[in-house]
């Protein structure tokens, strides 16, 4: 086998952890880290990635094990197959390699699992060190191929999108919310999708004013439809947010804010490139959307990176002053959510790039109406 | 309002954690658990309950808040907006309830946000408990609404499961695996089903040897399917597995791995009741796959509680020595797996009795051959 991305990204993660902590050893439990570094995407599945200085280990149970053995893309990686508890395994392990401090990821690793861990390796005089994320800023960059696997399943996004355009008027309130849902899936699926990228809010009417709407068995009506939905592809995820309106009567303030959370959308996506700061980009939408007086009524932060995973860094919030950089993926996704009337959200992912930002969508931003 | 279930099960917990901890004040984070104590699901939200002697509260960000509002069901919950850091907002409530000393939910919480939140209570000389999984004892033992919500949800398996042995063999050939999931999915909500209560697998042929294996957009071809599915209805799940042969030939190791299988999962239903332990209900299929030659091959557990979440406590497998109680509701999956042949496994709930246990399914147990 040759040297694999894999391996470069194990090799920095090594470097870079090496260069602040002087250590090379580390568990990683983060299932998407774990990927990201071996090939192997083991979901709800406990492994355990160690890379010490010279030999690395993935630790997987029976459910796992085959799957493991033909996803690992790097030579360097011995697999090994755990029963119940592998806390005496790895402690033998860290032992054979003659590590004495071992850093662990501790923001993916329960409280009371880390001090029983601990304390399992203070018997071999094995220090444990706490390290936080120490993978995610890796992450938030995205090479050359990533961006390629985010670019097609946003494509695949774009053409369920107007697949569901072209549902008639007639049939949209044959629909549950629930079964819009599904639908929707589908066609992501029949494009080469592998699914649901998180469980997608379609929210009709009033319900849309919940920003994470769980959907609901009820027919769609007439008014507003918002639909935030997303697929994966390669292990990539995508994201978007378009809200419509269904049946011939368009509501004033529905409208209204509409067009305000249109224009805050396309004001950050046109500012959006790299140097800026995470909470710059942030307050360009919220400070617009203040001006129009519904301030109080965008209660999220603007958006977040999207990868491996369908919320991770960046975060662009208020409070985050992070410089975004070349290769980031971010959605750009301000709304507007009024209690009782319901809500609109546009969400557009882009690609961060040196002079402003590469649009991953088409799919029209402008008022769609079926009727 | 008056009492609810909710009031009694928070009373419970409370007492629950006086007797062993003599203190009544607790921070529960985890979403389940919040669900079960009040009425309110928040996936994703980062919500805290803080149970105090004389108040309780619960923390909700802009997301949520709405939903929250409307799902609590009890009228002894005080619901709190965050921001973005709630550490310090919940130390300030501590304060003005008097706390001096907080149990924090260990299992459910990451180490590095534990360690933050201890360093912010002790500024105002609030001391950090850790306490592990303090809920789930209580949610093991199903009540009588939950248990009627788990079998209408077993009932709506069912019924879908007669429409995926309705579908003809040739159209079976049309599907791929993603695609047959999805199908099932959408039978689901059409009965009023909530979606899917976990990542289905469905695998065909030797893809089936993984006992997680995740879907892909693979037709399906003549063989071996095995199906691993279930329904959210009421915030409670179902779990199935049925494994079916497509095509008129039966492939003789796999028919007699099938039959090996289904007679461990029949002695294992007809064993379960109130009184044994869980690694006793484990050995009893075990011990049978054992004496037909199959041991090595029965790699996992032989199951798991089932309710809010689609895997809890109690764990059905060979080191647990709990005692099963009436109204536990666990499945009973065994499973043999053939690296390059393909798997069986045949799944089923049941409800812990006195004297024998209610299996919650009608799906036969028999081979299934579409052809």
């Amino acid at each position: 086998m040759e040297n694999t991305v894999f391996d470069i990204r194990i090799n920095n993660l090594k470097k870079r952890i090496a260069a602040h902590e002087d250590i090379y050893d580390i568990l990683i439990f983060k299932e998407e880290d774990i990927f990201y570094l071996s090939g192997f995407f083991g979901k709800y599945s406990n492994s355990v990635l160690l890379l010490t200085e010279n030999k690395n280990y993935l630790f997987v149970n029976f459910i796992y094990i085959e799957d493991a053995k033909n996803s690992v893309k790097t030579k360097d990686i011995e697999i090994i197959l755990y029963d119940q508890d592998k806390n005496e395994l790895m402690r033998e392990i860290l032992k054979s390699n003659n590590v004495d401090k071992i850093l662990i990821q501790s923001d993916c690793i329960s409280y009371s699992n880390y001090i029983k861990m601990e304390k399992e390796f203070k018997k071999a005089k094995i220090k444990s060190i706490s390290i936080e994320n120490p993978v995610e800023i890796l992450r938030a960059v995205k090479d050359e191929s990533e961006q390629e696997l985010i670019r097609n399943a946003c494509k695949l996004t774009d053409r369920s999108f107007e697949l569901v355009c072209d549902i008639r008027y007639k049939d949209f309130l044959k629909y549950s919310e629930l079964e819009l849902s599904i639908e929707i899936e589908k066609f992501l699926i029949s494009f080469g999708g592998k699914g649901r990228s998180f469980d997608y809010v379609v929210a009709n009417n009033s319900n849309s004013s919940k920003p994470h709407y769980s959907s609901e068995n009820l027919k769609i009506t007439k008014g507003l439809l918002l639909m935030d939905y997303g697929v994966v592809f390669g292990n990539y995820c995508s994201d978007i947010t378009r809200t419509i309106f269904i049946g011939k009567k368009l509501h004033a303030e529905l409208k209204k804010i509409y067009e305000i959370v249109k224009e805050a959308q396309q004001i950050s996506v046109d500012y959006c490139k790299e140097g800026i700061m995470a909470s710059e980009l942030d307050s360009i939408a919220r400070k617009f959307i203040i001006s129009k007086g519904y301030g109080a009524n965008f209660g999220h932060s603007l958006g977040h990176g999207v990868g491996i995973e369908i919320h991770e860094p960046p975060w662009i919030n208020s409070k985050n002053d992070e410089i975004l950089k070349k290769g980031m993926v971010v959605t750009i996704e301000p709304g507007i959510y009024v209690e009782g009337l319901g809500g609109v959200r546009i969400e557009d992912m882009v690609i961060v790039g040196e002079k402003g930002c590469e649009n991953l969508y088409s799919s029209t931003r402008e008022i769609i109406r079926i009727n």
